[in-house]
């Protein structure tokens, strides 16, 4: 029985990490379809997203049906609940990947990205894949050490985040305030994608080291 | 020992509702703040917000203990986790207050908020109010109806939320790029805190019914 437990605990494990792959592969596609303006690559980001959004409820059952069953206490249950909220911050980052996914439509077949901010975004989108492989792989070793790495992942996606109002904001910005309005959400979502994953890594060092969960500011 | 046990449950739906109470304050001072360039009252939404930050931290200790300690079953699991999830909603839609509120800092002594913008404005502010009333009031009624008119509510803000695009992007505009951009976010701060408010009310529909809850899109 104890057996079998564990084996339920490791499978919720295995299916977060699933999702931290579903989500890179969802935020890259959705970079990729922005700037070449690749209309069935954001359709699939689209409808892959259902596939998220049933692994975050299939784990919301499994971790209920544990804690119910089982009646986990101290470091289990801390375990579990965070394993809930880990789920549903994926989840919403598989959202925020879709909302840049959408953003390709409005000009189709033109890109929404002029050239001069070609290089920040494609930046955003290397740095949002970097930030997801730390987030799974703080999550298969059990690692503060590699958590903490996604902090500093994150300040470097505030950095582009700055950088990319700075171009819209130059007197050199020609491409008027429709442009700027889309790129400006645009680049919210690849900032709280990133916020999303230092929560989760600091979640992933409440459950090692079983010290308070401190919130992310954002 | 049952009894206790009912009471703390009613002390989290108590410590629940005063959260909604501070956040229906918080967004109406930022409102205020913004339109009116008051520094003193955005600086009060700020300071303020570490009130709801500590009564979710609370809600999340008395919870995670009831659960613990009685280890509940079925309907009660359901409420207990549930409430974990209804307190980040709130406590993120304190964020989203102070997100406003900052917002007045960015042009002070001048509103951010050109006049023409005023109006749709103030009606975000006035619809985040009425639906932070009516998920109290949800909440304190455990009503399926009452929690439906939240979804209304924010069918409303999500117009407003299109007509600040559609003021900003006509030819009348003349406030430049960096206006837009500003308020780009803010508007995007009340649609977020509309959904936030829309996700809690379908959870409240989750304990009621216990039929499965149902995923916001956003």
């Amino acid at each position: 029985m104890r057996e079998a437990y564990r084996e339920s605990l490791q499978e919720i494990d295995t299916l977060l990490i699933e999702m931290t792959r579903l989500v890179g592969r969802a935020m890259s596609l959705a970079t990729r379809a922005l700037l070449d303006g690749d209309l069935q690559a954001a359709e699939q980001v689209i409808s892959e997203d259902a596939r998220l959004d049933g692994i975050n409820d299939e784990i919301d059952d499994r971790a209920t049906q544990l804690v119910a069953l089982q009646q986990p206490v101290a470091g289990e249950l801390r375990r579990l609940l965070s394993a809930l909220r880990i789920a549903s911050s994926l989840e919403r980052m598989g959202d925020l990947a879709t909302h840049v996914a959408k953003t390709t439509r409005l000009r189709y077949p033109d890109s929404v990205v002029p050239v001069e901010l070609r290089g920040v975004i494609s930046d955003m989108g290397a740095v949002a894949q970097r930030i997801v492989h730390q987030t799974g792989a703080a999550m298969a070793s059990h690692s503060v050490e590699l958590a903490q790495r996604a902090v500093v992942t994150d300040e470097e996606m505030d950095r582009l985040h700055r950088e990319m109002f700075n171009i819209m904001l130059s007197p050199a910005w020609t491409h008027g305030v429709e442009a700027a309005v889309d790129l400006t959400l645009v680049s919210r979502f690849y900032e709280r994608f990133a916020d999303h994953a230092v929560t989760i890594n600091k979640r992933i060092m409440h459950i090692v080291t079983g010290e308070p969960y401190s919130r992310t500011a954002s």
